[in-house]
């Protein structure tokens, strides 16, 4: 398998696996009970200028979406979210599964845009008949988003006035932040994130782990009894070291930022090789995910020697093809993915 | 009060109140299970032409749309309704409540067209990730529609073919539907929805009733154990005389056809005061419900002798009005409506 | 039908059915904004002696229960309740259907004890892993009981006391307060009630009304945007009328009280007719419901001739009956009763 | 930290995570795909011998519990289990959070007896009210037990008989299946388990594996569209590889039953170790989790050098203490254990 399908197709930063093995046969309390937890946490907290903050680890993406979400709302709230947003596409329905409704506005490049989560809310608030209607709750976006892109800091602080006047919690979703962080051009630091939102979380999956992700509520404003939640969801490791060690090692030296900036640079690889050979990228994406226009015939021999994804079908005879970078991609792997392009030109 | 605000805002036809009165101290099996429920369901059951139908009581709308819907769907399901759909819009998350999203497709003055929902089946089955996203489970139409439009009996059989094609049920929310079908010009009778549709209600609520809605699934196809899924919910009468008798009473004699056609007479002659008067309507609405656009301080004034509901805002100067004809409507009160209008002029 | 077997096997006091006709024709805004909720609520307020309480109707029982349950409770949270508390056995899952277990205590004579109540709670918050067990979040009682009994005041009041040490809500469920408040030697007043616990419901279904029960938050302190959370359950009268006019009528020159002293007066001639005749009662009912042990070889021949509930199995000869006496018993069918019964023996 | 108190201290069975590292970078497709996953699924049905089994890998045991018995109940079932089952007692109310009551039977050393459910079935199936009233849907049950017990075959077998006359799944929770397929005596093997009940899960936590629990649906008789149930509660791995791995290293050359073995023979040592002091077993566990009766004074000395759980207490003066051995526990460490008692005594 040859492949950019995705950012999750090896396992995890060898130095994690080695801590693993280093301490496997240390006995420690279960449920995150144990010091390499209180250590993972510290590192994070550190990182995010937030001494206060309550952290806590997932095992993926849409458990942690879901039970963060639900935990936040009230029951005659909903979520409001881009169209695009992986909530609202891509988690078969997880959080309607909870009893919330996703309240979309329309993607803006994958963002909400701060006038579009102002025409919702006052589309809600002037209606005759607003008890009758889902309450718009809280505020979902990702960063990087679906599409790649990214919020400025500018963006980030008109989305959360808004939702602080309507009293609505603003959720970052980083299953790539990572990646975000490291960007060229964004003003956006993970100490920014933690000051403007009221919770978000750090992607490991895709940047480097086996699975996990850690949820951050930075001013210790978590939910009461936010372990039993996830309890009950069964979103808690008997095992607590299994997320707890990864991100101690990933925050262990700037690891974590590491793996992020080489994703970036292989991206910016890969969208020269496409350039430079006349393709035009579907979206302006800064991040590790980037969008190519392909005709079919050009995608369909391509993808006989190299996995990648398709995002959508642009029209009768052109798809947007997704091509990832990751913590792991090799300058080798972005030569032979030119290598085969040049074969079929 | 002087009102055309909704169709809801009296009481019951007398002669349901009398025969309450009649059988009052008749001792009667709890839940149901007495004569007079016997008596309206098989009234229901000849008025459909369906003689296998399984016929169930609601106490209203919300709650007889959430139960049928979760009733017949998957965990993994999601509704299909158009964006305009009561389901959508004004049950205050209803359905999610259950688990389940609404999957919207375009409203065609207020109906979905058989080529939206396709479309979204096509994109559905094509997406590579279909396994990730909301598999769509039955469709869920109203007739009439929020907007007060009608589906031809074509429209409703090509929506038929597509959903048994994806072995999808299609439920049908009469809420109003004595109006429909009472409508000028419609091709849609009772028996043809009995036929065509999987289950649907017929509204009481907003046709004579004090309070009910009798769903009916046509061919015997009510889910397992639906009488205790309803209790789950709440929607079991202890007295189940209360829905049964007013069942009884509009289904005998075609009572409940008359007060349909009462509704219509008097929404034709409300909309000739107002097209007469020049007055555009917003939708060219064949039923009970009325919309035109009213300039605001026009609106403001009208407002001021007589209840009218605010559809939505149509420009900064304009809105859209619905004014509701009912089962009750005297032509005095249409007269006097038009009077009113008269000396704002 | 001649039946003892229930408490709503007949309409509604005359007087309810007569008002719905003298205002039939009255329009009034729809969903409980008229004025005839305004001064029913205020009627209740009056009766319980709260004038800032806030007031609710619902349509049944089941629906009442289900919806100030999941209001109160945190999602990690249950319900505890007797073992025998309809919550628990007759609303066919109700709360469970909402995210939340129940938690049982023993019933002693149908109620939940103090100490056994503390038990739980010691057992609970002793427990090493308390984090991954059910908070109890609240207490669920219903007065009278399941068994026809009758807390004292100053067991309500020991009941509170832990209740709010313990931060968790105590909730009356008054599905047939009206007999509660009327039975001989009772020293606890609706106003007790009212002081005493923090929501309850006045049954109307059982106690003359059609449908309907009145939940009331004492203190004003309903959760946040309760009607919201009822029309999401479906538990909004589009015609608010329904319920409001049956209680407005109930609690107009204390008429409720005086139906419950009917049921109080039949129930104690029901039992002097089995007791005079050496039929031994299965619990000291002071309420409408009695309950008798009956032979089965008796109780077959008596059911012929007259409709009762089989409680349950006793042994392997003998059965719990329940006889029900309500706010429409008359003498002549006690008198009956007591015929069919002494043909028999 | 010096350990007893459960099984899952440690880390993996180094086999597993060398595994891991041998396989580091292969790129392999998301969601399970990969052929890792179809190894470790062939080797599971081989194992069981069931060449037709759907096999599914979660992360967790409650939330394999959870997702299983959801998705094989209706909306109006509960699901039967000992009182002292765990998704009773220790899944935070996971399974009402997905709309299910937990029947309860009595426990019998932590089993279900035949009787006690052919009891809850008649008295469900006799009451004039079921229809109002959670039907018994599936049967939930553990092997080895949440005290350590194992059922027999014929065990087995007779509430296997009674689930399929009423047509209820039985389902085994294998969490510990491992140490019950070792136990001396026993004569249920993991083929028995496989033909006689209609879903299990083979655990891996508790079983030397980091995380992963093994769902087998023995006749390929999973729910439709498992994998969107899955992605829906957040179950699914991104990296498949990481549950598959350890099930496809456990199921090679028997890993998974030596570790059983091992546990099995360690909890013979333990237990002697106690019994040879003249302690009292509180059970005859088979199994890797032994429980003693010790005096409060003597388990608080001994908790100062050992960690231990205590399960419950007994009387006023003692506790039932529970000693887990497992995977990894080494002779050095019984004999320790051994010595600590001995100077306390």
């Amino acid at each position: 398998m040859f492949s950019f399908e995705c950012d999750y197709h090896e396992g995890a930063h060898p130095r994690i696996l080695q801590r693993l093995i280093d301490i496997n046969l240390e006995q420690l309390p279960g449920y995150g009970e144990d010091e390499y937890n209180a250590r993972a946490k510290d590192r994070i907290r550190e990182a995010c200028g937030t001494p206060e903050a309550d952290v806590f680890f997932f095992g993926g993406g849409t458990q942690t979406n879901v039970t963060v979400i639900d935990s936040l709302l009230e029951t005659y709230e909903g979520v409001v979210s881009a169209e695009t947003g992986h909530v609202n596409c891509h988690e078969a329905g997880g959080v309607e599964f909870t009893g919330h409704k996703v309240l979309t506005v329309p993607n803006r490049d994958g963002k909400v845009a701060p006038e579009d989560l102002q025409a919702l809310l006052d589309t809600f608030w002037g209606d005759e008949a607003w008890e009758h209607i889902v309450f718009p709750g809280m505020l979902y976006i990702s960063h990087p988003t679906e599409l790649g892109t990214l919020y400025t800091k500018a963006e980030l602080q008109a989305l959360a006035e808004i939702c602080h006047k309507y009293d609505m919690p603003l959720f970052l979703d980083g299953a790539r932040l990572g990646y975000g962080l490291m960007a060229d051009g964004t003003d956006v630091t993970l100490r920014d994130i933690a000051e403007i939102t009221d919770v978000f979380y750090i992607g490991g999956t895709k940047v480097g782990a086996l699975c996990g992700e850690a949820v951050v509520f930075p001013r210790g404003n978590a939910p009461k009894h936010f372990f039993t939640i996830m309890k009950q969801r069964g979103a808690v490791f008997a095992k607590g070291r299994v997320p707890a060690i990864q991100f101690d090692v990933l925050f262990e030296d700037g690891l974590y930022f590491e793996l992020g900036q080489n994703g970036i640079d292989k991206a910016k690889k890969i969208k020269k090789v496409f350039t430079d050979r006349g393709f035009k990228p579907y979206s302006d994406s800064p991040t590790n995910q980037q969008f190519f226009i392909l005709e079919d015939e050009f995608a369909d021999k391509l993808r006989e020697q190299v996995f990648f994804e398709t995002s959508k079908r642009l029209d009768e005879s052109h798809i947007v093809a997704r091509f990832c970078a990751s913590w792991c991609t090799t300058d080798e792997m972005v030569d032979k993915l030119a290598e085969i392009i040049d074969s079929l030109m």
